[in-house]
């Protein structure tokens, strides 16, 4: 057991089972999530209060001890890795939804909750979170307010910022920080939570949260559509946007290789395809029934087919085939079967520019190196792209510069990001450094040395310094 | 003509016209706003671009002159007021409607636009700012933003600050911020703009936004429906806001002495409405037609009519009798011509909560006065209420600290706040400093402190100090 560990059990007893030490010989039962550097503190706390939390953050304050948060662990940027020395800060025990109002729309949750467990509760209740993303099942409502998620909703409903109206976090000196507003309209003064969303853990634990919940309808239908490019799928998702009698509630696209390849390795009946499409859309539309949202469905893309170049398309035929469309698309493990350590980037833009953003990379690539290519699928109507690059020696070191220039060009001056959703972490650094927007680096270092002088929440991760 | 307009003159003569600067002498003959000390300072700057506006900040810090920022002067407590010696700096010419992407559903808009030029002119593409409030003719976006905005379609939209993707401003060390992304997607770090949203211009000037934009359809139904308390009309909402044929684009209660004195000054005919009726419920909805809207409406309110008391109702026959029930709610100015300087309030309080609240709220100040009153309306469907109190003597200063405190006890426990959508000011200084988050306050002079040493912007005002 790491002296951290004793140490803590040692000065915070009052606390007892709450605060849940564990250390090197107890994690190492545990899966350390989406990097394998997670657990490398060897050393853990989960309080279940947040007042044990609190203490913990003193004890952490007091003795120079560095705290790494930790959530689902499904982050993809390494910002929950951790080295010797540190103690992981997880929310795993601040597990309760405590609260539905179905009257005001919101829910009172701890951060350690799943986004899933959370879907299952308010559904209960005809709503819904209003954020949805592959990872629900491990993913956490902590760990989603600290990178501001985004998934597949966000075109319709926002990002987790959208959704957040209340916080509860300790904060670098140990303090509760409680601003668990419940309703949607609070305009008293600077609103200081929203520094704590989406800064993946630099200033403080976030331990609850009030979201706003959404109508969830269950009534749907969903296409898998050939389209020739972004444009046209874009064609496609604003002329259902401006239909009053159905929701979109989800649009995906997947560029010609991913969606191949994706088929491929699930053994998905392609004979309805045409040949040669050059990206598929995945829809789905909710209606006041299922038979209303599959006739508006066929109806509106029967009614845009010409004119939107739309090559080829099936409807699903039941809520079992659905689920296979949208595994097509929410499963992307296929690529590091196919292509360990692919290295993979999440860049947003907006979605008018996807077409020329799009055959520009190809052709940077090319450039990098002539077997390389790329990837590409994502939110399509909020621009948000997920891109894997594969070819000889696209994992290497020695390219790594050369392929994330090749991604992030132009990016920026398109008014887009270099991180969409998955955050900067420990992965993203160079990039953030080099296409991040310098004024506000300089002013997120500024209050973090406001905020935490002592650097003791997630260090080496953002707000990195430019030296 | 000042001293500070012939200083700013003489040292800044390279921006020329673009600094527009005026004094008392042409300050009189505009309309100062909705506060008679707006123009205190006498001084006023009205750059006409990013750059001219950056160059008046370093000129004021480099001469210890005080800066207020203003926008359409339509706030409601005391934001925007000044004292001699300080400058007004007006986004007035910041009045540029630079870019609207209907692909992307945003727009890149200068902080002086005022909302309803943006609304008219997204219009143009079946979208809206998603936002909307009664002073639309004149309340300008910059300072929406710095208000955070609500209005009436934050039920469905959320506040200004769900509307906001991208800030340019001039912050307090005189450099430009720009952080203009055009898309919903960023997740790179702190997100330092939020810290300008709802700031009330404590830490920088705002000078270009751009905004995410939303489906407008014109194809609506409005009807006024008595009700026998809110939680009366949030079943009826709840219901609507369940159909998936329809949107709900209004919904406003007027509790029983406003509405009739309301519909008084108006001339509004009140031989449909039920004696006795408690509140009017102002609703609207938008379908696929306006028939279709029409009869969703009057077959939803028939449905409801016995469950949840209903009294009575009349759904508009025409845009224009539309407009007249709009009126009735939109129109508060009534209040001021009947009750001279009543004290007015904006609170918010999870919707669940507002009858028992208003009914202690009408205790309250009986026992403060037992002619006391209030006129209470507002935006039911997210909780804000407007107050306005009324009685013997409910204007004398007297009295004023004892109504403040009928008002706002119990909002901040039940997950309300003191300030929904009009911001703190002057006027709410005592609120903010006895019922605001303390943990908030200290964070929020903290940031103040790091960003702006020299309190240079907007002194006096938020972040007030405790002391």
């Amino acid at each position: 057991m790491s002296e951290i560990i004793r140490s803590l059990q040692r000065d915070l007893n009052e606390f007892g089972g709450d605060l849940h030490l564990i250390g090197a010989d107890m994690l190492g039962g545990r899966h350390p999530g989406e990097h394998p550097d997670n657990f490398g503190a060897g050393a853990m706390a989960m309080p279940a209060t947040p007042e044990a939390a609190a203490a913990v953050v003193r004890w952490c304050a007091e003795n120079g001890v560095f705290i790494v948060p930790q959530g689902g662990r499904t982050g993809l940027v390494g910002g929950g890795i951790s080295r010797p020395g540190d103690l992981i800060l997880s929310t795993a025990r601040l597990d309760r939804i405590e609260d539905i109002d179905p009257l005001a729309r919101t829910v009172t949750v701890g951060a350690g909750v799943t986004l899933q467990a959370l879907q299952e509760a308010t559904a209960a209740f005809g709503l819904t979170p209003g954020i949805d993303l592959a990872a629900r099942g491990s993913a956490t409502i902590g760990g989603m307010i600290a990178t501001n998620a985004g998934g597949i909703l966000a075109f319709r409903n926002g990002v987790m910022r959208h959704q957040v109206l209340g916080i509860e976090a300790v904060m670098p000196d140990g303090s509760l920080f409680s601003d668990l507003t419940r309703v949607l309209k609070v305009s008293a003064g600077p609103d200081i939570k929203q520094l704590l969303i989406g800064s993946e853990g630099a200033y403080g634990f976030v331990t609850r949260a009030v979201l706003k919940l959404e109508s969830f309808n269950p009534m749907r239908a969903t296409a898998l559509v050939g389209v020739r490019d972004a444009a046209s799928a874009l064609a496609v998702i604003t002329h259902f946007r401006s239909l009053p009698a159905l929701q979109l509630e989800g649009a995906e696209l997947m560029w010609r290789r991913y969606f191949l390849d994706s088929a491929g390795e699930r053994g998905f009946d392609l004979d309805w395809l045409e040949d040669g499409t050059a990206a598929v859309l995945l829809m789905e539309v909710s209606a006041a029934s299922e038979a209303e949202a599959r006739t508006a469905l066929e109806e509106g893309l029967a009614g845009l087919w010409e004119q939107h170049g739309l090559t080829s398309g099936i409807v699903a035929a039941s809520l079992d085939q659905a689920r296979r469309f949208w595994a097509l698309r929410e499963e992307s493990d296929f690529i590091y079967r196919l292509h360990p350590a692919a290295p993979s980037y999440d860049v947003s833009l907006p979605p008018g520019a996807l077409d020329a953003y799009v055959a520009d990379l190809g052709a940077r690539l090319k450039a990098v190196h002539p077997s390389f290519d790329a990837y590409v699928y994502g939110h399509v109507a909020d621009g948000n792209l997920h891109l894997s690059v594969i070819g000889e020696g696209a994992a290497a070191p020695a390219v790594k510069d050369a392929i994330e220039d090749a991604v992030y060009t132009g990016v920026t001056e398109a008014g887009g990001s270099f991180s969409a959703e998955h955050g900067v972490g420990t992965e993203k650094r160079r990039a953030y450094l080099t296409y991040g927007n310098p004024a506000r680096r300089a002013l997120a270092q500024a209050i973090k040395a406001a905020l935490d002088p002592k650097n003791l929440f997630n260090p080496g991760k953002v707000p990195y310094r430019a030296d």
